[in-house]
This record gives structure tokens, C-alpha cells and sequence, in this order.
């Protein structure tokens, strides 16, 4: 179907349902960071395939939102659409639900499809436009009418995943997921997370590339958890090992009906920014919703001691990869032109030869010049660039290993660095070293820790626009909440064993962009008479650039941070590195 | 009446009304900070006089909840009495509303007087007790019913408030709201906190101490504007003035009329943490209602340039007087001892010198040794003792003027200090400073900035349990929402022309406390390829205490910045000084 032919199908169908604007958004039921096929909806509709967008049909208007990062990608994949592109972010750019809230007349109604959208946007757009009398139905699906050829949902086979690796039995997660229900005053918790749900019963798939999780939906009563999930993804042993603690199984759709078939006045745990408004919709309305975010989201932030002793051996092992990455992209003069996609490909093979590496743990950037001032840039045949010595270099990358999940940022210069380059390398390496250096209060929250990451820069009128960290997962997803290291209140207390990001950047449209990420681990620190003290164990093992580091703008404390941390790199990893690499990484590593 | 008889005579009515539990919190009924007398029924009824405190009342238990602020004063005040205390903040001490969650039966009722709790606390209540099924009552004031002698509502005059002052005239300051009332899509706003009313309305008063207000609800519609006011309190000379810009003046009571008589579908704009439970109950239940900061809220918090210049030489006024007063400290030994009653009553005199001067704007706190360690000390003639000359002396205190509010703290040394207090001071001062001298983005929320103040004492494993900073009405109160400087994620965006307060602390429980605080004025600084940064003014002089500085812990930057604000201090102050404090004051200000 060509553009104008969907969206003359989904007018018709929008005049005789009497909906005024359809909303199409781009998740999927689980509020997955990455939507499968299945659910890209909006990319059908649009053209438009990059991963963060809005698009909104009237009977004459079609506008797609989306943010900076997919401006120019947007602009030209709906060229030939009838669809009007609005820039998410730019002053005088209303939102999508304010442009609805000014655009509609009072009593017409808007659609969005209730199954991938929370209960809690449902609710924010639902308040806004009920000033104007403008009405939202949540339960339709209209593309779907429409949508030929729609790519079918995953259906990859689902595993057990190994308590020696996990840490902890899947009998031992539902016990200590009861026990917060129990506090919570619920009989039953409402799971749609796919990385809670792949956490909490030790399972693993690979549903979505770089995201080993089961499309599923999970309720866990007091005694018995059902998992909602495509009867041909678990096999008969698997099954019977999920009975043996018993898990039942139930078709993935069945979620609803059983919802609505729990008892009156039952009391129903769910955290209404990860559940549908459809699933919420779907709970008996004679119970009781206690709306919070789920223990299993909580929980799993938390690394255990078998989590941890993995963690700190598989950052050795991602570690010396990248650090031949680093050394074969120093000497590739020898060995022709190198561009971005042979880049990514190299380090892919460096990943690949390390024990149990799975996959990428997400697309990685390889950025060259004005590219690395993308934050998202993703090398394809299109944009590819060979690599001169000339410019500022890129790399943010990990692996999913059964042994952890990494996530790492060097940027390195090719050639001759300019003094602003030096500057800005050394303004977010001290915000970096403010960062990994910190020690802070239990119940300090990531929000309280941001600014240290970019208080060097702000003294400079410069700043970056993404967070400072996030939470990673144990062979899941590498950004995991709840907690987060950015400037957005969060309130999610930093608890040790909690996994996280550091990773301050900046960016110069057009020159480059300059990036420096490490991961850390929240540890207890010391207990004073003020209370206890944690700060972050740092994982990851790579050298730094001298080479874009003016020592002038260093305080005493932050040179001695950056030496330390350099004889560890050569110490942790010179062992697993080839003897050029490691002699090289003894040059690069020797005191400031 | 006895509190026997007090809890008797609350238990019949209890039982007569099937009430399970009654909460008695201390607020009134437009969640002032300072509670006047008519609505103390929670010191009534425990006779625990502290200003912060829930009290809680069963058939069987009589329990008080307070912070550690009024832990021993509490104590005390309720010995003789058959309330129990409970230390709230202390671990395993459920809040009240868990208590009642986890002790009171099924199908229960609690009940809390709707007129002294917002929308939101009834809300939050409300949705945790559902769980467990236990009702809430908020539309019975049962204390009221045995309080016999009540305090009278106060019932000082209000008087206009100068445009002269204000900046900008009643009128003015309506059609800004109401630009935000449409932009809201709101034809009527509900307006119950007293210094949104006192600011919009050009009023002042003196119905609380310090807090120069009206006790008034108001209701603002497109055209005309309705306070509710005791009648009394308002002579026709000012009804002529409010008349002519269409404010009407109704009984103060009569708010619950006229907001149940709005018309039907109406759109009315309502502050749910502002908003008694009684008030947003009295709204005609078919109005559309929105939830959100009130427009006067977010206006009152900038201040106006001619506000900026009177602020800018009321510091200059204010720094002289507690100049004065520092001066008169250094040199009391020839006057005889001196105690913290006489030193307040010292700092009282030499501001009431200052032209314009109004009042204290808040109790000032004059702590010598342990009484500085405790935040909120107050010298009472039990408390108050004779200085010495060996230990630290904190003095937190501002003026209401005319022409603006301030705060100002400074803490000394009397006597020669130890090297714990030399450490201590000079952390706190780096943590004053690096706010002081911070550039920001503009969007920044305060608890962004929060961390500045207290990274160097987290690195020694220490920490202050009050926010960095607070927002400061002009002529108004001196803790005014609605952005702050804390921990607290309050998302609030700091704006050009707002007055926050920059005072980091130590405290020492049973030795001394450290507090350090002038009042910024966040101010544009520059426009860069990153966007707009903005700083801080800094509006208050005084001098620090260079025998407590340590400058081996300084920076240069610090040490240039301290040794720049100590010349401004001298170049600013000593022509209003007495020739004998200038010349002090020069030694001082001496650089470094």
C-alpha cells in the first residue's frame, strides 16, 4: 500500500468509528524500549522507521512528531507523504496532546490503542482533554484493520537461565516478590515488563535484538504465577521445570480474561507506567488497584554477590576487547582505510571471541567527525564514512554476555587534536572523575548525583543533553530502570548493588561530539556519625586519552583519580591482551 | 479542661459518630507555615506546642508523631498526659498513616478534619486505607465541638500595599493570572494559600507573626474577582480601591456557597496541595477540574525590577544592621555578659534603626554551643544561657521591610577554635561557595543545584538534614514556594528574578552547628551554543570569619571569590556603618 492509500483506508475507518484524530504511537504492549516489528505501527503508517515518534491522523491533517535525534532521517522518509513533520522540542512546537487538546472541537474524540499505551499516559491525556470536552476511546486498534502483510509476533524459544549465573533460583525471586506484596497489602501483581518477567522466573529468549527477553504477560498470586506467553516458545521440559515451581502457563492473550475473572475485592499490584491501559482496563473492576512500581522491577536493580563477582570478571573480558579495538584502530594505517561499518564489525569480532559473549548488547555507535555530535548515530551503507586523521572518534558499544550485560564510551582523536577538543575531552573526563569519585548518603537519589557529571561544563556555558547514567541489566536490557543518573526527579533511591552508567558527553553540532562511560556499582562505603556513606565500585577497564587531557585544568586530586585508574587498567588487563597490545597500553596508561 | 478530660470527652463523641480513629494534624486551613492559634487543636488536645506534629486518638491509644526537632520538648509537654510519642523519622516508626493502615480493622473509619489537609494528603490517605478497606471521614471538626475558650480567628485590618513597593499594580498582576487561567483552559481559579492572595491582590496584613497576611479565600473568574474576608478586617475606603478593579469582597466563609454554585461544566483551576479537602469537596461536582500549581503561585515567586532594586538596597540595610550587630559581639566583653535573649533582642534594635522596617520575619534563632547544632533552636527563658568564649555561635534572623524579606545566617567563634571546627566551617563554606558561583542551564530545578552545596562534606562522610536553599517573599513570608534548593525533587524550574536563599549547614548534635547563608537572586548570565545559562546574584552582606577558614582546603578560585565578596562587603557597608564598625570591618575583610 502506497501512503496516501493507508491513510485514505484509515480516514475511512476513523469517519464511520466518528474519531476525529487517531494517535499512533510507537510502543508495544510491554512499553519495551525496543519495539519489535510486529508493533511498529507508526513506521507502517508513516514511513518514518527510526525508534521515537508520534503520528497523528485528522480528517485532513497528518502530522508525525519526533525528536532531534531523527530530525533530518524523519524529514526524508516522509517526503513523499502526505504527513507534515513537527519538531519535538523546538520552542512554539506544541505536543502531541496539546496540538489535540487546541485542534479538536469539543465533543469529537480522539483514538489511541490502549494496548501500548500506559495506564498512566491513558490518564494524562484522558484529564487534559476532558477541560475541552474532547473524548479518548483507548479500545481500538484501527491500523490493525488495515495493516496487510503485518510481520507476525516473535516466537523465538524461550530457556531456563542458569541459577549460576543468575544467582538466585526462580523459587527464591517469587518468595522475595510475595514478601513485598505482602507489605504492599496485595494478593496479586500484574507483571507486562519483559525484562521482569525474563528476571523473575529465569528466563531468557530472543524476542528482540540485543534484548534476550519472552514477549509475555506474568500475574503472580500468593501462591501459583501464571505466565501468558506463545504455547510453541516453552518447551515440555522447560514447562515442567516452571511446574515444579508453580508457574502455569496460559496462551499470551489469555491475560485478559483472567483479569477480569479475579476475585471481587482482590487487591491488585501494578505499576501504571509499564501496564497498558488495555491490561488495566481488563482487571475486574470490583477489585482493588494499588498502583506502584512492581517489587520485581525493584528487585531486580539490585545485583547479587554472584551477579557481582560476574560483573567484575566480565568487565575484564569486555575490557581487553575493546582495549584491541583501541590498539588495532591506533595502527590501522597498516592495514588500509578503515570506515565506521568495518569498525563496528572489528570490535564485534574482538567481542565475539571472549567466553560466553551472546550478542551486541545494543547497536553500537561508531562515529566519526560531525557524526559523534549525534548522540544516536548509527552507522548504515548510507551514511558509512572512512576514517581520516583529522577528527574526533566515537565508539559506544557492550556486549550481552550470560555473565552480564556491558556498556561502554571512549572517544579518541584521529590525528592532531585542536585546543577546544582538549578542552572539552578534559571538562567531561572531570565531570566523569567527579562522578566515579563521589561519595554520597543512603537515599541519595541518580537525580543528586547529575549535576556533578556536568558542573564543569555549565561554569563554561556548555552542558549535554541526555542523562548522566543509567541502570543496566544482568544479561537483559542495557538501559534498566528504576533508577537513573539524569536530571529527571526520579525518585529512586541509589542502593548498593545497583549496576549503573557514568556517562557524561558533549556535543558541538556539526564538529563532534566527545563522550566517556564507564560502569559502576554502588557499594557501601563507610557509616559515620552523619549515617551511612556509599560510592560507586568502578568496572570498567579501559584506558583514557592523554592525549586530549590538559593537566592545567586537572586539581591535584582528579591527575592522582585518572593515574590510579590507569595502572589498574594495565594491571587488570594486560594478562588477556595480545603482548602488542599490551605494550602499547603500557604507553598509554603511564602516569600524566 | 484537663487532657483526661480533653481525650474523654473526644472518645464519647468518637464513639457517637462510629469513628475508629481521629487524626488532629497541625495546619489550617490554607496549609500556612505558620498555624495562628484558632486552628492549634492538635496542641489543644496534646498540649504538645511545637509547631510541626500529628496527633492520632483511638479508643484505646493516644499517640503523638513529631520530628527530632521537638523530640525533647514533646517529651516533656506531654509527660503528664496519656499520649504515647512516637519519633517520626526514626527507624521502625511507621508514619501515622501507616499505623492506621496497619492497626485499624476493616470496614473502620478514620476521620480528619477536611478543612486542615489538602486535596492531595486526602487523596494519598484515602487510596492506602482503601486497600485494607478502612474508611476516611473528612467533613467532621470534631474537636471543635469540646474546645472550649477557642482563640478567635486574628483579625488585624488589611491595608493596600503600595505599588511603590509591589512593582506591580492589582490589576496587573489579575490580568497575568488570567492570561495563565486561559492558557490553562480555566475560567475560574481557586486561590486559598495567603500570601498568593496578599501578593495578587496588592493586601497586606498581620494576622500571623512575621507573616504579614489575611486569613481570606478567593476566587478568581474572567471578569471579577470574590475574596472572602471577615468583614471587619476590611474599611471602605480599601473596598473602594479593591472595588474599582472588580474585586468584590463575601463573608469567609461564604467561599463554600460560591464555589458550589459555579456553573455547571465550568473549568475551575485548583492547587490539589493547596486545596483543603473541604474546599475542593465544595466545588459544584459538575465543574471540570484542573489540578495543578496556582498561576499567582508561579508569578509571586518573580520578582519584578522594581522589586530586584528595592531587595538590592534593602541587603545593604539588613548587612549593616547584622554587621552592626557581629561588631557588638566581638566587642561585648566590656558590656558585660551577654545571652542569646539579649543578643536577639540586640539584632532587634539595630534593624528596627533601618528605614522601612516592619518586623522580624521569622523567630531568629541566636544559638550559642550545643543550642547551634539543634537547626530550629529557639531561646526561651528556660533555655537561654550566657555566652562564653568557647564555643560557636550560629544567628539565623531576617526583616520584614517594606521594601523586601530577608535571611541572613553567619556562625562564629567566641573563644579560639578547634581544628574540627576550622574543617567543618570551611566545607561548608566550599559547598556556599561553589552555589554562589555556579552557571546553570536554564530549565534547572533547584535539586539539580542542591548537590553543590554538600559534595565536599559527603566526601568526609558527612551531610545536612535541611534543604540548600528556599524562595523568599517580598514583604511576604520568608519560606515561599514554589521552587527550592533541596534534595526534594520539586520541578520547579529556577527563572530569572527569583529570590532563593544559599545556606548549607553542619550540625554536630550535643557540640555546635555550622550554617552559612546569604540570599541570590537567579539573574541571567549568558547565551552559548548550548542554550541560555543562568547564575546567581548575590544579594546579601556580611562577612564570613576568616579564623575559621582554612585555606589549605580552598581553591584559588574560592579564595578569590572570598577574598572579592569580603572587598564588596566593605565597599558596600561601611558608609552605613558607625565609624568604630567600619574600621572593624575592614580588618575583616582584609584579603586572605
Amino acid at each position: 500500500m502506497k501512503s496516501s492509500e493507508k491513510l485514505a483506508a484509515i480516514r475511512q475507518i476513523m469517519a464511520a468509528e466518528q474519531i476525529a484524530a487517531l494517535v499512533v504511537p510507537s510502543a508495544d504492549p510491554h512499553q519495551s524500549e525496543y519495539v519489535t516489528a510486529h508493533w511498529q505501527a507508526r513506521a507502517w503508517l508513516t514511513g518514518f522507521t527510526g525508534s521515537a515518534g508520534v503520528a497523528v491522523v485528522t480528517a485532513d491533517k497528518a502530522i508525525l512528531w519526533t525528536d532531534f535525534r531523527y530530525w533530518i532521517q524523519a524529514a526524508s522518509q516522509i517526503r513523499e507523504s502526505e504527513f507534515a513533520l513537527f519538531k519535538s522540542g523546538e520552542p512554539d512546537v506544541p505536543e502531541f496532546y496539546d496540538w489535540i487538546f487546541e485542534n479538536l472541537s469539543e465533543n469529537e474524540v480522539a483514538a489511541i490503542d490502549g494496548q501500548v499505551i500506559s495506564r498512566n499516559q491513558e490518564k494524562k491525556y484522558r484529564d487534559l482533554w476532558d477541560i475541552r470536552n474532547i473524548g479518548l476511546r483507548t479500545d481500538l486498534d484501527l491500523v490493525s484493520r488495515i495493516w496487510q502483510n503485518r510481520p507476525p509476533m516473535p516466537a523465538t524459544k524461550a530457556w531456563d537461565f542458569s541459577t549460576r549465573f543468575a544467582g538466585r533460583s526462580r523459587a527464591e525471586k517469587m518468595h522475595n516478590i510475595r514478601e513485598s506484596m505482602n507489605a504492599a497489602g496485595a494478593g496479586w501483581y500484574v507483571m507486562t515488563g519483559l525484562e521482569d518477567i525474563a528476571w523473575t522466573f529465569n528466563l531468557r529468549g530472543s524476542d528482540a535484538p540485543g534484548n534476550p527477553v519472552n514477549i509475555a504477560f506474568a500475574l503472580m498470586g500468593s501462591e501459583h504465577a501464571q505466565l501468558f506467553i506463545r504455547p510453541d516458545k516453552v518447551d515440555e521440559q522447560l514447562a515442567v521445570v516452571l511446574a515444579a515451581d508453580n508457574v502455569q502457563m496460559s496462551a499470551y492473550k489469555d491475560i485478559f480474561c483472567a483479569l477480569g475473572n479475579l476475585p471481587d475485592k482482590a487487591c491488585v499490584l501494578l505499576d501504571p507506567d509499564m501496564v497498558s491501559a488495555a491490561v488495566f482496563r481488563a482487571v475486574n473492576p470490583a477489585c482493588r488497584i494499588i498502583e506502584k512500581t512492581g517489587p520485581a522491577t525493584r528487585l531486580k536493580a539490585v545485583k547479587n554477590d554472584i551477579q557481582i563477582q560476574h560483573l567484575r570478571d566480565t568487565a575484564v573480558k569486555d575490557g581487553a576487547a575493546v582495549t584491541e579495538f583501541l590498539h588495532w584502530l591506533a595502527t590501522r594505517d597498516a592495514g588500509g582505510p578503515v570506515s565506521e561499518i568495518s569498525a563496528e564489525e572489528k570490535l564485534f569480532n574482538l567481542r565475539s571471541r571472549q567466553a560466553d559473549f551472546v550478542e551486541n548488547s545494543f547497536d553500537p555507535i561508531m562515529a566519526y567527525g560531525p557524526h559523534s555530535a549525534m548522540c544516536h548515530y548509527r552507522a548504515t551503507k548510507e551514511t558509512d564514512v572512512q576514517m581520516k586523521n583529522t577528527n574526533m572518534f566515537l565508539t559506544d558499544s557492550g556486549g550481552n554476555y550470560l555473565t552480564g550485560t556491558t556498556d561502554i564510551t571512549r572517544t579518541i582523536c584521529l590525528g592532531r587534536p585542536t585546543l577546544q577538543q582538549i578542552q572539552d575531552y578534559t571538562l567531561v573526563l572531570k565531570g566523569h572523575i567527579a562522578v566515579a569519585d563521589t561519595c554520597f548518603p543512603r537515599g541519595t537519589r541518580g537525580f543528586q548525583i547529575d549535576t556533578l557529571a556536568r558542573q564543569f561544563l555549565w561554569q563554561q556555558g556548555m552542558n549535554f543533553g541526555h542523562g548522566t547514567g543509567h541502570g543496566v541489566g544482568f544479561f537483559l536490557c542495557v538501559h534498566e530502570g528504576p533508577a537513573r543518573i539524569s536530571p529527571h526527579p526520579v525518585d529512586v533511591a541509589l542502593e548498593p548493588g545497583m549496576l549503573m552508567t557514568n556517562e557524561p558527553g558533549v556535543y558541538r553540532e556539526g564538529e563532534y561530539g566527545i563522550r566517556l562511560e564507564n560502569m559502576v556499582l554502588v557499594t557501601k562505603a563507610r557509616k559515620t556519625a552523619f549515617g551511612d556513606f556509599l560510592a560507586f565500585e568502578n568496572l570498567t577497564w579501559c584506558p583514557f586519552e592523554r592525549e586530549l587531557v590538559d593537566t592545567a585544568l586537572l586539581t591535584a586530586a582528579e591527575i592522582q583519580w585518572l593515574d590510579q585508574y590507569h595502572q589498574q587498567v594495565f594491571d587488570v588487563l594486560s594478562p588477556h591482551l595480545e603482548p602488542e597490545t599490551a605494550s602499547w597500553l603500557k604507553s598509554r596508561t603511564a602516569p600524566l
